[in-house]
């Protein structure tokens, strides 16, 4: 695989990229990560995606045992060493391996790791292209008052299963209630509605995802009422258009949901909305308050 | 440290136990595990133990590529490289690397690993004997509808967040709730109440513990009426006697919930209940028909 890692303070191969398996990062999934990516050679919104990764390791008690320019550093390495101009960079720090015996996490040393690797579509742009088939999974996302999803973690079993009643059911993806007939999120993307020219994404138990900040701002700014609030699922079924929001993709259109296309539509065909966004995503790349340019 | 790992098939060092960092066991805690003891040269209750892995294994889509016989020899040939007597011993699977650029976990190949390292007490015979301060955290467990705890899981950032809170609070475990005032579990463990001699546990949401088992079967044989219900978090504070069950120590004393002693007992004083199914528990391990001796 093409890419370069970042692991006890030295850039390696992703194939010699391993952590111990003692690692609570691992067995306890005891970590928390954030994923920019470069379009082009640059990077976009890094400093929100290392902003909301400080606030993540705070929330969890976590060093990392670099300061913001440390990782910024580090990330710009792993992609010019990778040689890559279209790159998913992702921070991680886990807890670290307790002292033998013990089971107190305050005897951890956290581990800062990192990596770049060629970038990752959440659904390929032939995929795009055609739509994504979605359906509304059973279970229900960990809720916020388990575990935070602001605070962005590896805890996803709810959307691998989820996943799987999808791949059963003719889907591609899966989106997840809050068990409350409301939307939250889905596996790597926030998830929109759009209703008489009205767009919506709900307010909470959800990421509060850098794409989705920046479809937000977008959609104000071409003077689109955007409402954050909660989502019912019904309004899937009567909604003009359905997106996702991905640093894997930007915005991307959903062709279905639950097998039934979205307000009618044929297959590759989006409404303008969708469309809109999607373009200006893309173009808002050029633009050099979003864009950092990597340091090759 | 002491002990022997076995990854892709070999027996190595814990030193070199290592998982790729892009293992979806890893970057999306898509895995299980179970973990036996070895005390005294004997496995305790082995075939719980691997049936159990076994439903959370098809629970989960994921395959060993061992059937039970051969994760059983695994599990032995680790202890004997470790030359352990007291053990804790861990099998696991992983989802494995997706295929280049795919999010499909069915790309996947599932990786089955196993450690024996030196028995790991949830808290050590000194602790033991003064009894453990607990603490009702303020995290919900994640809840049974987003992933089953029965399915064993390393989805434990709800129960870390909680640890953080105990020490803050002076305490130092923590038992969490369903966030509708009924108990669940901790981290590695049941719990237990007893009042005017009936013994209560939690029946849902919580992993259905080999010790939890072990527990109900000794008090039942015991005479002791065992209630299997939803459990009142103010039941803590009425109780008799509250313990804890775990293969990392069996049956452990409760001293005090929120800082209050149970029952206002002295420090390193329990109650009958708590210590006749302790010494119960230590007893059944000579039992042949729970112990299985290590094929040194």
């Amino acid at each position: 695989m093409q890419g370069c890692a970042y692991v006890d303070g030295t850039f390696i191969t992703p194939e010699d990229a391993k952590i111990s398996i003692f690692d609570w990062g691992f067995l306890h999934s005891d970590a928390t990560y954030d994923v920019a990516h470069v379009w082009q050679g640059r990077f976009f919104r890094l400093d929100d995606h290392l902003a909301r990764f400080e606030a993540s390791l705070a929330a969890l008690h976590l060093d990392p045992g670099l300061d913001r320019a440390g990782m910024r550093e580090v990330m710009h390495e792993c992609v010019r060493r990778a040689g890559l101009k279209d790159a998913y960079v992702e921070v991680l720090c886990t807890r670290g391996r307790p002292a033998p015996g013990s089971r107190d996490p305050r005897t951890c040393t956290n581990r800062f790791m990192a990596f770049a690797i060629p970038f990752v579509w959440i659904a390929d742009p032939a995929k795009q292209r055609a739509g994504i088939d979605m359906i509304v999974g059973t279970p229900q996302r960990i809720p916020a008052s388990s575990v935070d999803p602001r605070v962005k973690n590896y805890h996803w079993l709810d959307f691998v299963l989820g996943l799987f009643e999808a791949y059963g059911r003719g889907g591609e993806t899966v989106v997840l209630t809050d068990g409350a007939g409301h939307l939250t999120e889905g596996p790597g993307f926030n998830v929109f509605v759009v209703k008489d020219g009205v767009v919506a994404t709900p307010a909470a138990g959800v990421l509060e995802g850098v794409s989705r900040r920046t479809v937000i701002e977008l959609a104000r700014a071409a003077g689109l009422p955007v409402q954050v609030r909660a989502v019912a699922v019904d309004e899937l079924r009567g909604a003009d258009e359905v997106f996702l929001s991905s640093t894997g993709g930007g915005v991307i259109p959903i062709h279905s949901v639950d097998g039934v296309p979205v307000a009618g539509r044929a297959r590759g065909s989006f409404g303008p909305v969708s469309e809109r966004l999607q373009a200006a995503y893309w173009a808002l790349h050029d633009d050099p308050r979003y864009g950092e340019p990597v340091r090759y």
